[in-house]
């Protein structure tokens, strides 16, 4: 039995990571479930689950008083660094799961990662991090996912990492039409169903630059043997084409419970029978397209900051944070998204290098920064 | 450098294996080469690669005729055996490779394997004895090539192998058309350029068949986990489905030259800047179709004389090289190949197991009897 930890328990990804501890009960012991406000799914699965801390932001006492026996409330860095947490989830989103994440790989625990912001402000430090304690990160995102299964078994002699994108659910709208689009438009993915921030992120694009700096970091691949190609269907998650030109994807219907399931049983495959099957002959197509950067300012934009480093990424994740929750509650238009993150970089004088420290102040500025934007 | 033998160096599996042989000249010595009838191309050969044995079928003399100094005619069998031989490639046709075949795996000698009848043929006889000689057997095949790839670092958890068939190039025509297939038309693959035989063979879809053969025995795979999809742009070239669900596949255009690199190199993948690239957004789109069995009477037969074992496989793969070539020579339509084997499949009375004895008599007993077949 793996000791595992889920942060964002009640979560799109914390859920499904709960649907594979579910259909494998004698695999995992549930050591701690965190999340930030949906105090009674938590309660709900702490009474399935039965794990040995909860932690809900500003419910201290959720555990006794939802009379949970045997159940503590704790801080999402305690349940982590527990003895008996042996593999920690890293389901939230934003940069909250930031501090947890680093506390787990520096005490030796594996770290599947969901939360691609972590990454993505911090690659270099996380990655630095968990070579130097012999950790492993475990990708749970579709497309770095498939570039991981890929590159299993190969000696990494990678010419081009090769990442699909849906294109959203705008691929095909006027410039005009975007302008307008509402949260609830948004919020409608045409394969994937995830939560409302990484929803966003997807039709703006920013999401598909951001796995493109994850898995940079991830796999140590040169920005420049990283493309982006547009798979509307979102079958072939990603390819990696190797030196010799042969070229590997991975396929399945879109379900995050398979790279989910794989995180968790890594280096083993399971039969689950609740995971659909690809099916070549019901799918039919399979299709490519190029994607249009003019179409998607955001994407050009985060890829930039990616590549600049230093404390650019802590300060795009977190513009981009405060930009998607004002669109959600209507106080910034679409298309503003990318004003608001693009004037925050702007502004942005970058520290040297990127401690902790740095990271976390470029964050909470980008945080201020970006309301103000916003705001103005 | 490695020690290589080509057996067919004349034929477009050959001259490929050369083409790879030439582009990485500090790699390979060229201990022999060996062909059927093409002497003249031969000799060309030898002029450029200096193997230390030619052989050609019905020219004993040929060496000292074409002057080739420090080379002399040797038969497969002792070409192969010589200490030097490291590796040897079976790029023959035909039923004439089983025997060097054999001998280079009992002399624990790698071997490449571009001829499918020896594997249709024996597939038994040859993976137990390659088995018990630690002698790795090198799929070149791009359909295995591509399994064999997808295989690689998996823990042989295997839920399907999905072998992709172009369809060949009557995938659209009717039955009444088809019956009237001239050797020409035949000849014509849409994607792939490739020896007659085979040629053939893909337009029946018996070669199709010949690969779930190939692929049950290579890969140990029992034959309800393999299937056949319709892919008609043949650039992916096969698929793994593992448990869990995820699918891997390997993709590349079609070029035989890419196989027989990572075969001759395994487990090495090498820079080749002649293999040209996969472009997903100029490929567009990558479909998949049904195969229809109705249409394709062949592949059926083929399959059917696998999976019964024993000495069918071996009359199976006797009676159709006899019969493609009666058709190659206009003394039979294209729908008589179907016919021809059917019936000799019908005739035959198995031997119970498949010795090589038992195996080389049907073969010969096939031969008689399609000619006979077909005179009738």
């Amino acid at each position: 039995m793996t000791g595992i930890v889920v942060l964002g328990s009640t979560g799109s990804i914390g859920q499904q990571t709960l649907d594979i501890v579910r259909a494998f009960p004698d695999s995992f012991s549930v050591v701690g479930l965190a999340c930030w406000q949906n105090q009674e799914l938590l309660v709900r699965q702490a009474r399935e689950f039965r794990p040995r801390f909860i932690g809900c932001d500003g419910a201290p006492e959720l555990a006794a008083k939802a009379g949970l026996d045997g159940c503590q409330c704790a801080s999402m860095e305690e349940m982590v660094l527990h003895p008996d947490t042996e593999l920690v989830m890293v389901a939230t989103t934003g940069a909250a799961a930031l501090l947890p994440t680093l506390e787990a790989i520096r005490a030796g625990k594996a770290v599947a990662l969901a939360n691609k912001e972590v990454i993505v402000m911090a690659g270099e430090l996380i990655t630095r991090e968990a070579q130097r304690h012999g950790v492993a990160l475990l990708p749970v995102d579709s497309e770095p996912s498939a570039i991981w299964q890929c590159l299993r078994g190969e000696d990494r002699e990678v010419a081009r990492l090769i990442i699909t994108a849906s294109g959203g659910p705008f691929r095909t709208w006027s410039a005009e039409e975007v302008a307008r689009v509402t949260p609830e438009q948004a919020l409608r993915h045409p394969t994937w169903k995830m939560g409302p921030k990484i929803t966003v992120d997807s039709a703006t694009l920013m999401n598909k630059a951001f796995e493109v700096i994850e898995s940079h970091w991830l796999f140590d691949i040169p920005w420049e043997k990283i493309e982006v190609v547009v798979h509307p269907q979102s079958i072939i998650h990603s390819m990696v084409e190797f030196v010799d030109g042969s070229v590997k994807a991975q396929l399945s219907p879109p379900d995050m419970r398979l790279p989910i399931q794989y995180a968790l049983f890594y280096p083993r495959r399971l039969p689950n029978p609740q995971l659909s099957r690809f099916n070549a002959v019901e799918t039919g197509i399979l299709s490519f397209e190029r994607l249009d950067l003019a179409r998607h300012p955001c994407f050009k934009l985060a890829l930039e900051a990616g590549q600049a480093g230093g404390t650019y990424p802590a300060v795009l994740s977190a513009a981009d944070e405060v930009a998607v929750d004002l669109f959600l509650r209507r106080r910034l238009g679409f298309a503003d998204i990318h004003r608001v993150v693009a004037a925050v970089l702007e502004a942005h004088r970058p520290e040297s290098g990127a401690s902790l420290d740095a990271i976390l102040e470029g964050d909470s500025w980008a945080k201020r920064k970006a309301l103000e934007v916003a705001g103005g």
